[in-house]
């Protein structure tokens, strides 16, 4: 059985060096192109599936359509969960690096962004941030709603929504595509391959290249990035550059 | 209660004049606009959907796409089932209606566009063409998909899905959008407005423009298009002048 997870390609915040997180910004051109390769990969090798999973952020979907596009494969069925989000960012969301390094000094962010269990400062619930305001999240109980997130939360809402709702599906035999974001593709690598908190935060993840897993039973037996070696050296580098603060 | 139905824009084979049926073609230029204004009219005038539904051709689905994109509703949760595919036309598919006119005779073709049982002539199953030869349904027993149909065989295939699966959710509450091809809406309008068997080939349904209906119960109160009268009146226009062979 195989499992293949993709990391959405490069979204317009990334290129402004800004911490997402749950705000819904779209693919920059350089995604768009990062995404239609993913496809043309899985296709060349050879890859077919029987249903995707994504979150509900426009970078990741707009990723997975792209995806299946190449793939002719726009008739997939498709689930969509929160579940599957980028880690909340807190009140950190929609500042740049600098803003925040002033704002809080260089080494607190650091700790924010390379530590397993610290959470970012908390948005309030009447800040019109705060996910319980969008209408993409009406039917989700306000209450389940995160502030923020550290990793870790973010591990404990990803994990029992893959053990719950994706593994038996491929375990059934399904060939499963998961459009996901570098930290919730991070909580799952941490599960498949059973990384320790302290080296899951440092483990980078590079856009728009498929990410291969072979399972046995639900345990993974290994895993590969399709791209070539030199695509995926330059696309290693990149990524380590950027650090967590273009995540 | 509502209920949005929205044609898919005009396809790449709308505009050669071909039978389309089950043929998997694109949207073109023209049709990508028409989804675009559809979602952007639906976006004004204040719909909102809880779920979407569309065949598994790529026209609808991109339209629904696209309608979506425009409303900042990539989220919502779709649907994708092959009954709510266009009629299947046979060994008429591919064919232009050139080619058909001196294959078969103008009053052959004109019956077969637009009579309520007769069947066109039945693609072989060795037939490339035949949707059991296709990926797209290859977890659909052969036996049921169709060799061709009737617009009789398509409300036949239409409508039980609309009563067992569409139906029940818009009678839970939800707002729901489904895209469809011009004889999967006939079939449905048939159904709603409790149209005729002689009557429903005969009507015109413009691609592109939602097509809103108000239920009292399951019954149709009323229904509209939402469309400037001057935009509408045009649309109507170009639909009657195609005829069905660009259907």
């Amino acid at each position: 059985m195989r499992l293949v997870l993709l990391r959405h390609g490069e979204s317009t915040w990334n290129k402004e060096n800004r911490f997402t997180g749950w705000t819904d910004v779209d693919l920059s051109e350089r995604g768009i192109l990062e995404a239609q390769s993913a496809g043309d990969v899985l296709l060349r090798e050879g890859y077919d599936f029987d249903c995707a999973f994504t979150s509900v952020l426009k970078r990741a979907i707009r990723t997975l359509w792209i995806t299946l596009e190449r793939m002719d494969r726009m008739w997939l069925p498709v689930t969509l969960s929160w579940k599957l989000n980028e880690r909340h960012y807190g009140s950190l969301q929609a500042l740049n690096k600098s803003e925040m390094a002033a704002k809080f000094g260089e080494d607190q962010v650091h700790t924010w962004r390379r530590s397993y269990d610290v959470r970012p400062p908390a948005l309030e619930r009447s800040d019109e941030r705060f996910p319980g305001r969008d209408a993409m999240y009406r039917d989700v109980a306000p209450d389940v709603l995160p502030e923020a997130e550290s990793l870790k939360d973010t591990v404990a809402r990803v994990i029992p929504y893959y053990e719950d709702v994706i593994a038996p599906v491929i375990a059934s035999g399904k060939r499963v595509l998961i459009a996901a974001h570098g930290n919730s593709m991070r909580a799952l690598v941490k599960h498949l391959d059973g990384v320790s908190d302290s080296d899951i935060a440092l483990l980078n993840i590079p856009t728009g290249i498929p990410l291969v897993y072979e399972l046995d039973g639900m345990r993974a037996k290994k895993h590969y990035y399709l791209a070539d070696e030199a695509v995926l050296a330059k696309a290693l580098t990149d990524v380590a550059a950027q650090g967590a603060a273009k995540r």
